[in-house]
């Protein structure tokens, strides 16, 4: 038993020092490409050819997309939010993912990183290197300001998880404009799990829970994948939602919403038809 | 006569020291967090129980109102937004204040601050703490930009009025977007108030009006409070419109247009009826 | 032959360090009231006297797109954005002009600048200034971060044409929003050509192409200006179109497309009716 301790603390280590640079960039970079094609196939059809006819637009939100979580990060720390482009080896292979994924002869490159395995695989490389970004902006955060846990937080979740909250400047960018699809509005799991991620890192480093960091780093980059990796199988598999639903039981009114209703029903049971109807269909609406 | 003047510099002088943690930024973080609850339940009816359905989203548009000015005042000045969140205590604060205002029991703490005697007292909390943001935000630029007037106004009046700038991105986040709604295009007193406040502050701290800085102080504060509560009784109280009135008449061409529709109305008394017409239109237009 | 060049670099030093204070300040400052006073004719026209209604909002417009490049550079590098405000006298002048061109007596002004001569002058002085905001912003930027030639590049553009960037900004203060008019969609020739010349300059100052830099200076005010001065006599003047497509051509699948609509072509003419119908239709779409 003991030895399968050392050896996931290993493991753990194994992931947290395994250089990302080309390949694990890469993953990601085809993955935030692809985002940006398919939301052209969903929504701008009547625009046929629409990255042939708008190369830069395209290329722009792509690059928003690869680059914003350091961006974002930069912004919420006062930092140059240009910072990350001081060396030109990222943009250059991001830029080379981008044409590829987008104009690649025959639509080759498009159709391998769509076959299922290669997806799996690249997804498993990406959240790693998102859980890797995470823990990055948690020590930058810690950093610049030592004891502001809010801060050092917000560094970490928006490095792994900003991208999806430029996903509004990145369409706004190609010409659609989607009120109603606020991040915070319907917070996807990278978002969520940037957050829990980003707590957790942050109380590991505070001493303030006891746990290896290369077992936690392990355990979160394990969780991330694993969710990831379900999700690509099963439409939104999000296993906060019971949590979220206990919550939101508990704190959010659930419970005295369900109380009242029971009540009313209870009333309504020996009240006559009319009242009944409204009764319904209130318990309805809040559903 | 002159004790009475030094009472009232006394005056200004409690109101500028008097320490705001904890009781008037409770006000301030009470009177937002029902700016949020009301805005939804104005525009957001269709989503009934918008505020139990999407707590987070919620949550980050009340505190994005509640630390707002001063978020904007750092973005401006190049420092970093984040940085009022070093410590914890607001907050804390401000998001038990945003539970009490949604979920609290029986919706009892909403009822209680909806009361007019009650909400009179937290507004005029308020006003005083926006005088003394405003105050503070006047230092603030000065001690970065001793001689750029406009600089340490625009810190000033951000300080105290910048969270009705992000109401575009604050009803954005709740899936709501309203154009026609640029606090530029309808500038709301608070605005106002905090621009002249800050002009008056400024012009105080550079040497440039002799008035003691507690007895300004205590004007300032006064004139935002008195316009507020009165603004609670009257609908639309607003004493700059007699002014923007006047400015309007003297150099926006008000004269000029009052002097054409004269003009054009002696000449339409002897014309034919049809060119009468017309001109009703347009001076109703023009109006 | 000699003598020719050398006065071609002395032309290139007179432009490169004429005083721009009051004179082509000004001309920029004109044409940006300008464009903001056209865009409400062009849009606003349900709003009547909108300028007379709304002055705060056509201020705060007109002055966003006046500092708006030097703003949006600031931004991306990190700086404090107010930093061009630091002194008074360019805001002043500014909102004089902005004065003088939406409520001059008799609206004189206006129609002074709208006169197709002063207009010519006006434009050939903004873009000499415009050339020499790109110069100093490729400095600036190389004095920033020596080898990172995308912050270098971006810096100029940025300073150059940060302000149709800020178009939609500009045109929500005055409640208007326009989506699908993102400037990376339909990039106008200002965008293109600052891109440009930012990029020569900061070739020419990294020593990677051999020129002097008075006769590059030279070489791209006189470009812009000639583009510029064009424009206002033909419509959609825009010497990188050819360019454009043939880069579309090349790598974007212009070629590929081209080979295969042929291919369908042939195929269609031995074949029935009905399928040469279909490939009309594609043929149109994708041109």
């Amino acid at each position: 038993m003991k030895l399968d301790h050392e050896k996931l603390q290993e493991y753990g280590k194994f992931l947290l020092t395994i250089k990302l640079f080309p390949y694990f960039d890469i993953a990601h970079y085809i993955l935030m490409c692809l985002v940006v094609r398919e939301d052209i196939h969903l929504y701008q059809t009547s625009i046929p050819n629409f990255h042939k006819r708008h190369p830069l637009a395209c290329y722009m939100s792509s690059m928003l997309l690869c680059f914003g979580g350091p961006m974002v990060t930069h912004f919420l720390l006062g930092e140059p939010i240009l910072d990350d482009f001081k060396t030109h080896q990222n943009l250059l292979i991001a830029s080379v993912v981008w044409y590829l994924v987008f104009f690649s002869p025959f639509d080759l490159f498009y159709k391998v990183v769509k076959f299922l395995p290669v997806k799996m695989v690249l997804s498993a490389c990406k959240e790693l290197q998102r859980t890797r970004k995470i823990y990055d902006g948690v020590l930058h955060g810690l950093h610049l300001y030592p004891n502001s846990y809010v801060i050092i937080v917000a560094a970490g979740a928006m490095k792994g998880a900003g991208a999806s909250f430029l996903t509004i400047i990145e369409r706004f960018n190609r010409g659609l404009f989607l009120p109603n699809t606020g991040e915070f509005l319907h917070p996807s799991f990278a978002t969520k799990g940037s957050i829990l991620a980003a707590v957790l890192f942050t109380l590991e480093r505070s001493k303030l829970i006891e746990v290896h960091k290369n077992l936690l780093f392990l355990c979160v980059a394990g969780f991330m994948m694993y969710v990831k990796l379900m999700s690509l199988f099963l439409k939104s598999f999000d296993p906060f939602i019971p949590f979220e639903n206990l919550t939101a039981a508990v704190f959010f009114g659930g419970i005295m919403d369900a109380l009242r209703r029971a009540k009313k029903s209870s009333k309504a049971s020996t009240a006559p038809a009319d009242d009944k109807k409204v009764t319904d269909v209130d318990s309805k609406k809040t559903n």
